[in-house]
């Protein structure tokens, strides 16, 4: 039995949209206990319009949160003004051994604080990261991370941001020895930074599948499985990537309801396209895991629905079942022990 | 009359997509001298299939150039091996006064070490930038800049592409006072890295809009005319984006042709997602100027066909009407007298 804190509270569509996405997520699996963190008489008088009765509600605990983080907050409002906020209360739970892991698709910031701060981070991990899976061209995810904004990263960094990533590749996506990139501006070893070659220097020797630098066409060509990266280029690219990707689509509806000759070739063309975008949809990739905390932290879009939200619940599952936290800190203490041994080759 | 020399040698679908452009920039603009450069008995035996005889032929000049940069060259092989290419010949055109910019589709590393060193940078730029229009969702373009890879950008090297760009845009695009931004992580002053905010502070005290931090939505949302970045992150964005809206679109239409019936609905709807396409092309856009060097010099996309070889004439054309050259040269002295009398803040 796997046991996953949701913040019920958070997201733009909260709680409904959480608490759909919680009973489609108990339905769905028999071993997941989830503990549901939010405003109790709210959550008491709603659980069961989504279908959170009679079995199910038997693996739904109501732990109350009196209040919420909202967006006009700052990231750090959970450390001292709001100690009671659902997000924080949630992680809480990790920390003090009722529940596995977490789950959020409320303020950014804040849930980053929140597993940073109230978790904590793993020995050895300076930065916490924020890992995306970019849905690529050969149907699969693309981890890329760090995406949270971590700037000035050192080579260390970005060879722990590769290594966590090939995990959670591996162990949660079920990906057999991902191949991990750095991302840099050329394929060939010298290109890139001092930061980023000394960084690939680090992974050549250890035991990770590294296939040298990529560039950002292969966050969408599908040739890597995890590609590392500073968390201020990795914040752009996501960024851009998603406006890019929204404006392609929206624009191409408009265009095609300009007349009705194009309007009714839409409508016929509608469920192959559909079909296409579901596989660009971050919906089914259960949002973005914040690897090097102790504890399985999953941080949602804010705009999830209740599928988005049961998809990032099933991630915070599997992170627990396949115990990710425990086997990040065995590989990043090997890392430790090894960069420790040689020395590491910083920008400054 | 303003005298733009062309790599006619440069580009994979050269000398055929360069001689199609050439043909119809020709025809398109009077005050146009080309001067061709390449191999002279080809180009003698395939300009009048291009349309370029009689009028034409009497504004178009072929320049004998022996040998052609290869994909498989290195960029810096014009300085030694390959200096009679088509490439480096082109940049002495411009060096002895006989032209004033230059074209070029072909290996984009070659034709910015001939534009740096034959044509040589102006005074007080550290770094040449090259600088991509990005189509975004308002129709008009974004100017992306550095995009070309000049990676640890320093702030006065990011608050010189942000001026640069904006001349640029005023005087190529015709876009006037366009307001500037900075990439960053995210909108407030206090987001970013140390270089990027104390890009901002310079930018601050110069005659530009400036706009403050621009995230990575801001490359599509047109929120934005001009965004600096440092060439690590300009490059991946780019790159990445190129691979976004291809694998986009080609997705579409292979899930487009999976059925009859989406099929004929494709069929219907074409017209209006081509218009829609057009939008997004980087052939409308007519290549990326490579800005702070003395001269102008456009580098297009190696896959350019005869209407995007146009495009690229033209925004040189323009670049040599407006006097870019000179009045970037004249700003840089003022920001030049700026830093130095402020003294500037460097990340290490």
């Amino acid at each position: 039995m796997c046991r996953v804190a949701l913040d019920v509270m958070g997201g733009d569509h909260a709680p409904h949209a959480t608490l759909e996405g919680a009973g489609i997520a108990l339905a769905a699996h028999d071993d997941l206990h989830l503990l549901l963190v939010g405003d109790e008489t709210v959550l008491k008088s709603l659980m069961a319009s989504y279908g959170i009765k009679g079995e199910l509600a038997a693996r739904a605990e109501i732990v109350h949160a009196s209040s919420v983080v909202t967006m006009e907050d700052k990231a750090t409002c959970i450390l001292k003004d709001k100690k009671d906020s659902s997000i924080r209360v949630a992680a809480q739970l990790v920390r003090d051994g009722r529940a596995d892991g977490i789950v959020s698709m409320g303020h950014t910031g804040a849930a980053m604080v929140a597993s940073k701060m109230v978790l904590g981070t793993l020995p050895g991990v300076d930065r916490p990261c924020l890992a995306s899976a970019m849905p690529n061209m050969k149907g699969r995810p693309t981890i890329l991370l760090d995406v949270g904004a971590n700037v000035d990263s050192k080579p260390e960094h970005i060879a722990q941001f590769a290594l966590m990533g090939a995990l959670y590749a591996e162990e949660v996506l079920g990906i057999k020895r991902p191949k991990v990139g750095i991302l840099s501006v050329g394929e060939e070893d010298g290109k890139g930074t001092d930061t980023t070659k000394n960084a690939a220097q680090m992974l050549k020797q250890l035991d990770v599948n590294f296939g040298g630098n990529a560039e950002g066409r292969d966050i969408w060509n599908g040739n890597f499985d995890v590609i590392a990266c500073d968390g201020f280029v990795g914040n752009v690219v996501l960024k851009s990537s998603e406006a890019l990707a929204e404006g392609i689509l929206f624009g191409l509806r408009d265009a095609i309801m300009q007349t009705w000759i194009s309007k009714m070739g839409g409508l016929l063309a509608k469920p192959a396209m559909r079909k296409f975008m579901k596989k660009l949809d971050y919906v089914e990739y259960g949002g973005a895991p914040l690897l090097g905390v102790k504890g399985v932290s999953i941080i949602g879009h804010g705009r999830s629905n209740g599928r988005a939200v049961a998809s990032a619940i099933r991630a915070a599952l599997r992170g627990c079942e396949h115990h990710v936290v425990v086997r990040i800190q065995d590989s990043l203490a090997v890392l430790l022990s090894q960069t420790t041994a040689s020395g590491t080759g910083e920008r400054e």
